[in-house]
């Protein structure tokens, strides 16, 4: 798993600083999640192979959110995408985006597929075999959702010295893999547990942003691996959280501590501070595993 | 009169272009010409004090020529905007600006007013004591308009020695600057053109792109005193030229030469190339003050 941060301070893009925006590297999927205004330039800029991406996840209709998505489309277009691309996001996403393409007379060559979503309750929202996505409503001045990428139980891994110890047969390799128990060429039963390993522990992420602090969607990021989570303001501008449904510092941390997630990583900065240090130094008081996303930085989770 | 590129390249903003977007210094005034995505970023970038930009002039709904008009009109919102903002631009272009604003709940608490086109006839759109601004009507894949950008001609200039030999009173300053004879105090009539010197020629900007090569607007521009005029293609790809509703370089100095204009700008290029001075060089067997737009460029005229 592995999360580059495109952008992450709030408001306006700027000279230096990008709006919401990052790509989720999960089990062998690219997606975008966010894409402020700028996005497909620090897609370029990253030198991410954004032909790769197949879903893009909007959490709310505000332009640092959202404004650069009708570029990327359109970018695809003149890149001579054939891929599906699928859109999820709020109710009246599809509306504005397609007036803009027949403004243009631009209309994608590939199929653009929009799923839009209006529930307040999470809902799944994408699945394979390998993961699942589902949104986490949250609490802003319009309809927002946040996202968790869970991934699915893996196979278990096979013991190659304990497999060819026990004289099984290669053809029972993949069924050894899903959990069975297997004859060996003698007619032998050898019970799985004995050719196999726990398959990795399946890792999950949480994207939150933005959000007033409450404690509704605590519940739906139990235990994540990563979360992700806004935090505008510090402590000194809490009394900003409720007009601007944003979270402080505290906040975040507060809820990471409060659904023992295993990593915070916060973003979403006013840039009315000079530096985002403070955020970690004042989130690291109530919750310790705390990171600072910032514009073109990569985790690998 | 002073022209500032914000960007000028065609298709897609990458890592070191802009699409579309300029700012005309004339007059006092501020304009800013199409809007295309980071346009907001490259006014900062430039040090322009954007809330000086009271006009902005679309040419047609393309994404690199326009999706960088909603976020900016919602950055001014941010930074408490309080003047008016006048957009003329394309019908529809109300509809889809409004509509995002509203998505958003985020409706400006300034004056946002907009001047919708649709006539294929040039247009008077903008006049004040000093300018006027007309529409120049394009040939492109959509509707769109170039804008011409005319000064008046200015008050006379007062020759300040004749006037204080000739014993004229102060109080008739203005009188002779708008061109009238007076009387000194001796009570002789004084000629004006003994009293003054010619004002300023005026100058003039016309704005050309997007467009396919026709003559349908050269008497609209004729004697412009600068000409910005689209070179998408170089001649060996004038074959795309039609389906794309493009000009070659070679096509934009044939339009400056027979507008009989003073100097042409070349932009809006195809980043195909590896150099834009391949467009100069190709425009300079035609026409020969030529000069190449590129993003930051700044043009005092």
């Amino acid at each position: 798993m592995k999360l580059t941060i495109l952008g992450c301070y709030s408001a306006t893009p700027r000279t230096n600083t990008n709006p919401t925006a990052q790509v989720l590297e999960i089990r062998n999927h690219l997606f975008l999640i966010d894409c402020g205004e700028g996005t497909q330039v620090q897609l370029r800029r990253l030198k991410i192979k954004f032909s790769r991406i197949r879903h893009i996840f909007i959490s709310h209709l505000h332009g640092d959110h959202f404004f650069g998505l009708v570029g990327l489309i359109s970018t695809f277009r003149l890149l001579g995408r054939e891929a599906d691309l699928n859109i999820y996001g709020p109710k009246g996403i599809k509306k504005v985006i397609t007036l803009q393409l027949k403004l243009g007379k631009s209309w994608t060559n590939y199929p653009l597929l929009f799923h839009e979503l209006k529930s307040n309750r999470s809902q799944l929202i994408f699945e394979d075999e390998k993961i699942t996505v589902h949104t986490i409503p949250l609490d802003h001045r319009i309809y927002t959702n946040g996202f968790l990428f869970k991934e699915k139980i893996g196979e278990r891994k096979l013991n190659i010295d304990a497999v060819r110890k026990a004289n099984v047969d290669m053809s029972y390799y993949q069924k050894i893999k899903q959990g069975s128990d297997v004859l060996n060429k003698k007619g032998d039963l050898i019970p799985n547990d004995e050719l196999t390993f726990d398959p990795d522990p399946p890792k999950s992420y949480a994207f939150c942003s933005d959000t007033v602090y409450f404690k509704g969607y605590i519940l739906l990021i139990k235990k994540v691996t990563v979360l992700y989570h806004e935090s505008t303001f510090l402590k000194e501008h809490e009394y900003l959280c409720q007009r601007t449904k944003h979270c402080t510092a505290t906040h975040a941390a507060t809820i990471a501590k409060e659904a023992e997630v295993r990593k915070l990583i916060l973003g979403h900065y006013s840039t009315r501070y000079k530096s985002i240090e403070y955020f970690k130094e004042e989130a690291q008081q109530v919750f310790d595993n705390v990171a600072l996303a910032d514009d073109g930085k990569i985790f690998d989770l």
